[in-house]
């Protein structure tokens, strides 16, 4: 049946600019890697295991052991089509979930590949590549997480028989919210502060066999364990994990040696750089800012298209249908208000793919230029990555939940799919270094920068004086570092159009007038947006006017309007198919009110005419003051 | 055992400047207030059937078959005890969830009772006070929910049979997210537009019989069922209904006629004043705001004791307690950024409870005079509740996310309590008229009263020109709206603070001067805090210079930092017991570690040594590459 729903969003369609083909591949960096894209998702798409219909009614329980069986029809999936690192982040995205196997691909694989040496290497990852071993990653406690050097767990070397004594200290020193650890695992490459005749040598990294290849059951010396749900249904399917060693024996030659390294007679050897690990933390934060522009570009495409079909009251001037549809009720996307929530957030999106492309780019130049011994660039790449990934995840997160309740009252749904996106995405703020207190990287990273610029060099190092701490000056931190964040977003969005129009591009890579055109148009939005956002900062320092002001907030409106009729190609270009998107009100036919229809059908409670409680809860109390005629 | 955690939260109890009892008899108006409270959230306390251990792990269907069971007992103990609705609101705050019964009593009661006649309020009401019947109120569809004059439920006068003919005219007329109507209503209150002899006369309402009273099955020509799971697991327990009617039969008297009435012959008549119905509209706004104030309080009650036992890094220089307790890291609660984004929510929950107080006896003062005919009153009432709603609720849902986000890694946990609480506040956002098209209420009033008072009567009604619509001044009615109810909301914390200190109190109702002065630091708090949060705004139209603004600034953070001793001890004033906190995290003894730890405890997954996808999906891909001995 063709539906006004669906009239209206092919309608929508037909309205856009630009070439929705043309702006698909800027977006995903050519066709060929758009085609790979949707080859990689469609390897999922097929497979019964992956699909979302009962999600909604999983509890944690259910939940962790469908994860478990996803994980690995997910490693057979790997192995059978010899996919890399990037093929099994979009198999993730084609998920659409964190589950169990996530950290032994995501940080088991690599940091004994970065932090082992070639005989480590050489040992542990051919056997976790076939899965013959599955890892994950265990560094939080209970009571430590941001400083890793008061970590509680304790490896101290024991001479006489060449090994680690791996020891869980205090009751507050079990490792807790270790993904992969709770069912799945076999061995956790584990965070643990190394002692030889008691000298702290700080937290190093040592791979721990945690339940048997026979059986699967934990050796004894370690309990471990599920820590049970989380905020908003998040992480669901994710067996986030607790352990606690009781002096628990791994060998030696366990502990990750590429750095650091402890000899038979247990002498400690400190590595020529201290910072050398950070690499793999870059990694990890550039890999959010990508991920942040997939989330929010999912939840403007779902929103988007939502208020397309949704009709409500009629606004007699403001653009509109009626040419077409006349004495329908105005379609919710025409009233400004909701333009002016949306369309910056369309704008942010299309920012946040510009900036995972670049992020991503300046991480692998880091990596090259790190194994050739050079670590100049680290201190700005580990601070550029740490500032965008606390502005990114904040505007990502907040950001689906603004795109949830632009939708109005069925935003409550769960068939939105839009709270399941913000429940995935917002622990994101604080996990990976919580966003407030990462800002203060590139604080720093800044300060010393003007020093340097002011050639007042025994000065710098940017270390406050005595009376004051960094602490002291935190909120400053996060202002300062989020508006650089804000700056670097702008423009590398406006150099990615730029370089996208280059005409040293083969023609496949270079974008039609059309499609720069309305990519100038976000890039200024989301510009002017920001600006708009944190217009007090600007007037407080003389940047702005208060007539300024004024202007600035008229022109805002005056782009947003220009992008009108080329909101649903621009959330189409995103390219989530529906599959990804399990969403009810966003899919790409439009029709809404059907699929929220027959989702609500499936609920079990409607397969009986009365509910269970009536004879045990409901017929006694309606009878409990005798019958009534009524 | 003594934890360091309980020890850390029993000291800073110590520190408060002020009397806590006297500071929760302000809050809950009185000691006896306090003492009925506590005596109401105890009789829920002590019910086997509201224990809400097993929550975290109840999915939709599980949980409305437990909402069923809470909502008879909870009908039990009203009648055992002869509650009232205040009592009322008071027992569903302490279940902590909605249930499907609420709509009962929070809708369908006082509907018949404010818009029956006296004949239908004595047919009705008696056997609804005993549960004979048990009702809901359907006025929202599937296609409209703001638009009352669209819905597409029609309820046509049959003068043959001297019946109204209720009929879902269309997919979409369907009825949707109404509360109750998915298992347990017998009756539902029904909006739809009244049609006699092809004559659209507009929205009523109608006593509509749903399921029989003999054995709960739904009538012939009533279509009912559950609409699924609601985003972040909100309101699970609710079963919000649907429900399609096929020209189903009702008698004319079930149309409830206190204002509109139509006669036998099919003759309608008008109600006197159009806006005699808005009342029930204002109430439910009103009683947000009252609950925004509960539930930013136990936001905050929970964040700011789990950071009082947080210990991490050390800050030297910031206030501590290292006085007592050398060589321990710095309790979270003591950094500058956590005190900066917490605090000022403290002094948001205070300002919340005298804004709730006053608002609602504002209503009841509406409700007096208009039932001497008198509506006056109504305009002023009704954008205020509007208005402050929209803003109340706008800070509130913010609020509680910003609370658990403070928490950092374990505030993603669900044992915070405060994922529940966000998801049970979230949705207010966009019920009850949406935040955003709300806010046009205020900016209408108030456009209308500067016409007033510029003398200017030919030209009141507040209609915009001929080329634009109130749609096109969206945006800045939500400004203006918002920016009055910061204004309002300011202004009735400070008059509550000087009415509390008044000499005419008796000397019960009078607080004591250490109370009124953290009170006025609070006051100050949240008036500066307000500003600076739309600092933008004061700067644009010239009432901040920059130099102004820094100094707004440094006194917002000389203000928090004197309120650091006394955070505890404000928020135990609150007076919510552990029961209804529902928090490892935030418990009164602090206990915290302990307390998430034996949480995690009870999942599911933890009671065998092995998972349940071991031998059909781990084993088999761990030995598919042969055997490994690490």
């Amino acid at each position: 049946m063709e539906t006004q729903n669906k009239k209206d969003l092919a309608h929508a369609r037909t309205k856009a600019s630009f070439n929705i083909t043309d702006m698909t591949n800027y977006l995903h960096n050519g066709p060929e890697n758009v085609e790979h894209r949707r080859y990689i998702i469609d390897l999922i798409a097929k497979e019964p295991i992956f699909q979302k219909d009962d999600w909604a009614w999983l509890n944690h329980t259910d939940a962790v052991n469908r994860g478990v069986a996803m994980s690995t029809r997910l490693a057979e999936i790997i192995i059978e089509n010899d996919l890399n690192d990037l093929d099994f982040a979009t198999c993730l995205e084609a998920i659409d979930d964190t589950i169990p196997i996530l950290l032994h691909n995501g940080a088991f694989i690599p940091v004994i590949n970065s932090q082992g040496t070639d005989e480590q290497i050489e040992k542990w990852i051919p056997a976790a590549q076939k899965f013959q071993i599955i890892g994950c990653y265990a560094q939080t406690e209970l009571g430590h997480g941001s400083n890793l050097s008061q970590l509680e767990t304790t490896a101290t070397f024991i001479k006489e028989t060449d090994e680690w004594e791996i020891n869980s200290t205090s009751f507050t020193a079990s490792k807790w919210w270790i993904g992969g650890l709770g069912t799945l695992a076999t061995h956790a490459v584990v965070q643990a502060r190394l002692f030889i005749d008691g000298k702290d040598y700080g937290a190093h990294v040592f791979v721990v066999p945690i339940r048997s290849l026979e059986d699967h059951t934990p050796f004894p010396g370690i309990e471990v364990g599920d820590i049970g749900p989380k905020a908003y249904n998040g992480f669901n399917k994710m067996d986030n994990g607790f352990a606690r060693f009781n002096k628990y024996r791994i060998p030696r030659e366990n502990m990750l040696m590429r750095f650091s390294k402890v000899s038979r007679e247990g002498v400690f050897t400190k590595p020529p750089h201290a910072k050398l690990s950070y690499g793999s933390m870059v990694l990890l934060r550039s890999v959010l800012i990508k991920q942040m522009a997939f989330h929010l570009s999912r939840a403007t495409t779902v929103s988007t298209r939502y208020l397309t079909v949704r009709r409500q009251f009629n606004n007699p001037t403001s653009r509109n249908d009626a040419d077409i549809n006349p004495g329908l009720e105005t379609q919710v996307i025409n009233y400004p208000m909701v333009q002016n929530r949306l369309f910056p957030m369309i704008a942010q999106a299309y920012a946040l793919f510009a900036a995972g492309s670049v992020m991503m780019d300046m991480y692998i130049r880091l990596m090259t230029s790190m194994s050739n011994g050079n670590i100049g660039a680290l201190a700005e790449v580990h601070a550029m990555s740490s500032s965008l990934k606390s502005y990114c995840t904040t505007i990502g997160a907040a950001g689906a939940e603004e795109c949830r309740k632009l939708m109005g009252g069925h935003g409550f749904s769960y068939f939105t799919g839009l709270s399941h996106l913000f429940a995935t995405i917002v622990p994101s703020n604080t996990y990976e270094g919580d966003n407030y207190v990462l800002t203060q990287q590139m604080a720093r990273y800044l300060l010393k920068e003007v020093k340097v610029a002011r050639n007042d060099p025994e000065k710098s190092g940017a270390d406050p004086s005595n009376e004051k701490t960094w602490s002291d000056y935190n909120i400053e931190c996060y202002r300062v570092s989020h508006a650089h964040a804000q700056y670097i977003l702008t423009l590398w969005f406006i150099q990615s159009i730029r370089e996208a129009q280059s005409p040293e591009n083969d023609d496949e890579r270079r974008i039609e007038p059309a499609t720069a055109k309305v990519l100038e148009r976000l890039s200024h939005l989301h510009a002017l947006h920001t600006i708009q956002t944190n217009l007090a900062d600007f007037v407080e320092d003389g940047y702005f006017s208060p007539a300024q002001c004024s202007s600035l907030r008229a022109q805002v409106k005056v782009l947003v309007a220009s992008l009108a009729d080329d909101a649903v190609g621009l959330v189409d270009a995103f390219d989530h198919p529906d599959f990804l998107l399990n969403s009810a009100l966003g899919a790409s036919d439009g029709d809404a009110y059907k699929r929220l229809w027959d989702k609500a059908q499936m609920e079990p409670l409607n397969k009986k005419p009365v509910c269970d409680g009536y004879e045990k809860y409901i017929r006694p109390l309606l009878k409990k003051h005798g019958e009534v005629k009524l």
